[in-house]
């Protein structure tokens, strides 16, 4: 449906009250949630209703946008967030994240978990459309952008979240790895180390954009012999990963994400490796378990909680009929512990002889 | 309203249609949530309304429980989950379990974080109530054991998950601290120590029934100088009550639940205590980053998958109609690993000796 705007004469000069849903529904004597579902191209809406009801629509101007749906009265004060792993504790803090900033407001929030499964995350956005939520928070599946866009472009409010879609204007928060991950390396490759990656999945924006980082920053750096194992945001990944990656002579890993940093950890200590010593470890995501471990983890911070913070700040404009700034990108940054020892010594050093070197030039 | 079952002869005798609320906002002409909310007691509807729902209720001999539901056709096939703490990996793999299970037979789930807070919990078993959702399960509150007695007497079919209520008849599925707290206490007393015990907060059937476990073991086997911290199911609980029981002079730790877990393991690393050998620790759940400790965790199992299933299964019964077993208790077991290192030694020394005796008894 095209979303023209609607010329300001076809509605009486007094009152610039925008179509909804509502009128739709009065005219073409559907229920509300017919036509909400018309709209939507559900596959349960007959294609010959379907049909009336994007006529009418057009006839009505109807404007699918925020603003239009910011003037229906009707509040439910409840949010959707759906993240695709509950077990994953990145996730889970979006999530929990998320639900404290709402609450502060009185705004209740519905929780669901995708799988990372399409076909679910479909679903559910069909499921959270029906039940009148106020909006929705979102971490995409790429199989699922046709359905974000049209819902989006129906007026629902939706906010992406950790991973964006390319050529869409749907605001999304989500965190740089350039930051976090340029310095993983100023300190990983102060020492004489094989780098080894293991890269989350590539239908995803986030393991696409760290893998990018990781490339990138192989080739201005000249730095050769590392080595990358594609896997899957989960804990066998990380384990299997890992285990490929030092058969391939890594000294040190950067894990893509938490869940295959638990691997990379698993199967270290399997192997009886010395974290800090005889591999170098660097994981992502502040998982306070991470910093139980001996050594400690460092790590590169996403800064989940800011995250989710801003996530619901745009959710709420767009819920107000505000134009929402389009993307907010967070910079990551790196936590260092005791799992980078051997070339935190070697960066120390580096920079001491450094300092020593500029002070020599310029006494000299 | 009383629950009594009505008379088949007030119905036509060839068809046992039982009332539903949308005969009830047929009479009263209220809509059906407001009917539905008016029989929850919620805030929202004027005494008045609720009086007149209540009467029309009684004449039409309303029978509020699941088969009266069953008999409704109108299946959403989604079902509410709520848990008190997202980032509590127990519960998120309690979650995870249940949504596992009911995707197999084609129903979603949404999932709900009550923040352990009474007001959001019943807020939320009101939205969900609203929601038309199939049924929901639920890791109560002990303040919200009235709302939930409600949502199940009007015959919305709820299970309890984890913990249980007193006195009531909602189908529950718990799990034993008896025989893994047994097993710790074999396995620690074994060894000289001093025990001391993270207890959970008293306000939840979890935390009451293994701290009265931990106190009748201490009392069946004469154990005295054992120590208690009463705290909450939060990491900083766990961290603070350990550094006290460690000042106490506690030589073995049991902790109460997974967060503790995490937080006696925060404290001990602080304090550079030897797991294992300087200190003897248990934790509870079977958290996959238990098992990347160094030594892994002894840990008290509650077989968290096992009871989402069965509380599925038993949702699913009610949903259907049919009559649920009432509660069912999981045992819980013990695993064995590097974090009990000298009790374990000193356990299989006494089995070994205790072996002898027998062989030489018989010998003699």
């Amino acid at each position: 449906m095209a979303s023209e705007i609607p010329s300001s004469r076809a509605l009486p000069p007094t009152r610039k009250r925008a179509t909804t849903l509502k009128d739709i529904a009065r005219v073409t004597e559907l229920s509300v949630s017919t036509v909400s579902r018309a709209l939507a191209n559900n596959a349960s809406i007959p294609e010959s209703t379907r049909q009336r009801v994007i006529e009418v629509a057009e006839k009505l101007n109807y404007r699918p946008n925020a603003q239009a749906r910011a003037l229906r009265k009707s509040r439910t004060d409840t949010i959707g967030v759906i993240i695709p792993d509950i077990q994953n504790p990145y996730f889970s803090s979006l999530a929990a994240a998320i639900q404290t900033v709402a609450r502060q407001v009185g705004v209740s929030t519905i929780l669901s978990n995708s799988e990372e499964n399409p076909e679910i995350l479909s679903q559910t956005l069909d499921i959270m459309d029906d039940q009148r939520l106020d909006g929705i928070i979102v971490v995409p599946h790429i199989q699922s952008k046709e359905k974000v866009v049209e819902l989006s472009s129906r007026g629902v409010p939706i906010v992406l979240v950790d991973r964006s879609f390319e050529e869409t204007s749907i605001p999304s928060v989500t965190s740089d790895p350039v930051p976090g991950m340029t310095q993983a390396f100023d300190l990983l490759c102060a020492a004489e180390v094989q780098l080894g990656y293991l890269a989350g999945p590539q239908d995803t924006s986030t393991g696409r954009q760290r893998l990018d980082t990781f490339e990138k920053l192989c080739i201005t750096r000249d730095i050769t012999g590392s080595s990358v194992y594609y896997g899957g945001y989960r804990q066998a990944s990380g384990y299997e990963g890992t285990k490929i990656l030092l058969q391939q002579g890594a000294s040190a890993i950067i894990a893509g994400d938490s869940m295959m940093t638990i691997g990379a950890l698993h199967a270290i200590h399997e192997l009886n490796l010395k974290i800090g010593k005889e591999i170098q470890l660097i994981g992502f995501d502040n998982n306070p378990t991470f910093r139980l471990q001996n050594p400690p983890l460092t790590i590169i911070d996403q800064h989940v909680q800011e995250m989710g913070k801003i996530a619901f700040d745009i959710l709420q404009k767009l819920i107000d009929g505000e134009k929402a700034q389009e993307s907010v990108l967070l910079p990551t940054s790196l936590e260092i512990h005791g799992s980078t020892a051997v070339s935190l010594k070697a960066f120390e050093k580096n920079r001491k002889a450094s300092k020593k070197r500029n002070k020599e030039k310029e006494a000299g």
